[in-house]
């Protein structure tokens, strides 16, 4: 019921003031106790006000000072990132209001009570998420109130829709644009530093953007940032993928689905990953991105996101219905997600993994190679002139040939090369193994342990700590025989991951009928 | 996953600092961008960091400075209220280290997936809550997941009682501690004026503590201000009740149910009022409050809260569940909602009706005193020498022989009169009237439209702004007759609630016919 009154708005002007108070992504305004503004508006501290000049705005967070060397009476400060957001020069004058409650409020309510909303509700709320018009507790009230089962499937189209629309899509002026997407959960599964090699060797054109792990001990763009730069401004990701086909980018410069960034800030503090806003998450950056084909990969397994075959199924029709509504084509694969893919988990230890891949290596772990190349040629039977059944052997055939591993080295140096030689890769200095305590089989391997070691090794900040594992399901080990190894810079981090090892190896050995079944052809 | 090294935890010590900025309720600490203790502990900005000093400690959210006016390299500034409430001076050495996570995070991460919860899950969450454990994330996250059907009666129950436990409870040694309790929306029903001072008079024991206005126009606290100094801390309050049986204080000072307050904070931005947390606020703030035999206000109308009997019905069942596990007496009274009670909207206005029915004045409002003489028979029934039906004559006598106004009078001098005088009310300097479009018969008033006019008139922190009532339900007007006069202090706010009333008069004038059927006794 607070309110503005409508004789002043506009009308006061502040110089505008750079503080130098740090405050991550919340914006933060701060007026002077007796700055005639403050006092004439009715403000109260943590009210949101809208700062406006030369037609730019923004909206932040106001903190009221009486300390005129952080902001004096005829100054609006504003925090680094909002100063800098707002891109003007100190002194610029500003004008201040209260902010009105973003539009799609009443639609959030609705949602909040249960309610089904129609494709404007979801375009209006993810304009304004996207705007940073809501607060933390709208913003969490949102996405609350679409857990679970919340969203049907038709609100979840018209949700990806609205993030897609929120953003900038980036147009490759290609009737065939290819992408690969795995919904995340199995440490060391770099599939897509081999599958985008591959499938740009065989013609397609793969613009690979990708995260930063948010959760897990490595993402892809952390790997590949072990080898090359990652951090592309869209004119020069567009020059290498025009040049080359292909890139493997972080995707955070290129402003696809905004609202997804400012979603996941509310939903990981949470751990909120329910079906509808990872379908809504995942599909939006694809459509973004640009791409026309997507390869999606679910693994499955007792320690993977998803646990059995009847939820994967799920999950599936749930992707293949948004994706056909945004005319999407999709191949969902449901693969093994037993236990980690490949040796190493951790950006150094991933990457020296897919370079030994990519050079024919005897020491390449060879579920990773035969995966990508699974995956690949899926990617690879898009291309009309390739007969149904023959992408896997064009695949291997590029593979074998050197060819991947020639289109691989041509992005690195196209993106900035960082000179990562795999044969000496710069592990930390420190490191243990954890050893068997018994002779048996190896019968399980707890993907969520193995990462959680790694991380608090340091992975993925320190790029060469991590895990760099031994035995895999259903390999034979001695008592004694060392079953992983684990690396770290910093003493304390390696204490923590110390403990953690003692608490749980991750490991389980039994006998080999204790092998959990595979449901999944690979 | 992010960790305070064991090693450093504990040993850095910093001088403690008030930075002169008010960040409203959050606490803010800042530290300079080259703090060793900043930098090896890998803090990020908006952090929540654990502060500790003396045996004290509070929660933060870091901000970081590289401006050594606003914290220096050995120092950790503190806003101004997170400074007060660690209460210690300038200088002082403070350890910080990372905060933990609530303990009672998976408890929620259970409930977000919509599981039931057990008791021990609603303790702890209540008291992390309470200790200002959640960040706003979290607490939305509860509220919503709590929200409409998700919380069984039981559930209720256990959150109830945790909201009892984490704060302070009062005893008045008494075995009957009566109280009374509206659940809300119908503007100017101060009608625990009233109740308070007849059943006092009538020897009970009636400690009531009010909340102000959080949506409304005036709340009891607010309208007692009006009269008396409500704020009163618990000793004072204790020594004024012990000497006059009753007081009528605003609950704020005494920290009764404190995770309400909490809870209120994120609920409010986004109207949530479900059963389940009405139930709980209400009942943890009365049987904290110490009452043992609570009377509840259930209006039901068109523009109430709750707008149909069935409705009712359930909200009084479940009040009646919650409260029998409490062990508290209940007596829910199911009330007559489709108008404001009373002839004032705004807290002197309301003083005004107030002392006009105590007083026996003929222009007091009769619906106010009716009601409020029901409610103080069913509480005077309470005592075991009252036969059943015989409270409402006692009340009534009790008002119209001068024993109501003598109890209020001495309970306003008791907490400190502000010497008001209701034949000379202090209201708005400015007013306007809004007059009938034609003639005919007061079919309906807009609970909700009187109130938001007599906020926008500044109502309640201009204690005179607000709604005088010319005419009530049944009543035949004139076509230019005034239906009520808005009065306000300012300018703008005048112009505000002009703009409502154009928008509409919240009066619908028919023929008798039209007159809403009433479903209660009162």
């Amino acid at each position: 019921m607070h309110h503005a009154p409508p004789a002043t708005d506009g009308a006061a002007t502040l110089a505008l003031r750079r503080v130098a108070i740090d405050t991550h992504h919340e914006n933060v305004a701060y007026l002077h106790r007796d700055c005639a503004l403050y006092r004439a508006e009715g403000f109260q501290a943590l009210s949101k006000i809208e700062v406006r000049a030369n037609g730019k705005r923004i909206l932040a967070v106001l903190h009221v000072s009486s300390d005129p060397r952080i902001v004096q009476c005829d100054e609006l400060g504003l925090s680094q990132d909002a100063f800098d957001r707002l891109g003007l020069a100190k002194g610029h004058p500003v004008t201040v209001s209260q902010a009105e409650p973003p539009e799609s409020i009443p639609a959030l309510f609705r949602k909040i009570e249960g309610e089904r909303l129609t494709q404007a509700d979801f375009t209006a709320i993810v304009r304004d998420i996207a705007d940073h018009r809501y607060s933390k507790i709208e913003l969490t009230a949102f996405v609350v109130a679409c857990n679970r089962a919340e969203l049907d499937r038709e609100e979840v189209y018209f949700l990806t829709e609205a993030m897609v629309a929120a953003g900038r899509r980036l147009d490759w002026q290609a009737p065939l644009v290819v992408d690969k997407h795995c919904i995340g959960g199995l440490p060391g599964n770099r599939t897509s530093m081999l599958v985008v090699p591959i499938v740009a060797a065989a013609g397609l054109v793969f613009p690979k953007t990708s995260s930063r792990a948010i959760t897990s001990p490595a993402g892809t763009a952390d790997t590949m940032e072990v080898m090359a730069r990652v951090e592309l401004p869209v004119e020069e990701l567009t020059a290498i993928v025009r040049r080359h086909k292909a890139c493997l980018a972080w995707g955070g410069t290129a402003d696809l689905s905004p609202a997804d960034d400012v979603l996941i800030s509310v939903e990981r503090p949470l751990s909120i990953d329910s079906p509808g806003q990872m379908v809504a998450s995942i599909l939006s950056k694809k459509i973004a991105a640009g791409a026309t084909h997507l390869v999606l990969d679910i693994p499955i397994g007792p320690t993977a996101k998803v646990r059995s075959m009847p939820e994967a199924q799920r999950l599936r029709r749930l992707f293949e219905y948004v994706a056909q509504r945004l005319h999407l084509t999709l191949d969902v694969v449901i693969t093994d997600g037993r236990q980690p893919i490949g040796q190493g988990v951790g950006p150094v230890l991933e990457a020296r993994d897919v370079m030994r891949v990519l050079e024919n290596d005897p020491l390449a772990p060879m579920d990773l190679r035969q995966k990508s190349l699974r995956l690949a040629g899926r990617l690879i039977e898009n291309n009309p002139d390739v007969r149904g059944g023959d992408g896997f052997a064009i695949a291997r055939d590029i593979l074998d040939s050197g060819r991947a591993l020639a289109q691989m080295n041509a992005m690195i140096e196209a993106q900035g090369s960082r000179h990562f030689d795999h044969h000496h890769p710069p592990l930390g200095q420190l490191h243990f193994e954890v050893l068997a305590p018994a002779h048996g089989v190896v019968t399980g391997i707890d993907n969520l342990q193995i990462a959680r070691i790694a991380r608090l090794a340091g992975a993925p900040k320190v790029q060469g700590a991590g895990v760099d594992l031994f035995h895999k399901l259903g390999d034979t080990v001695a008592a004694g025989e060392p079953l992983y190894r684990v690396y770290a810079d910093h003493t304390a981090d390696l204490a923590f991951a110390r403990q953690a090892t003692l608490r749980s190896t991750a490991y389980s050995l039994g006998t080999p009928e204790q092998l959990p079944h595979v449901f999944v052809e690979f």
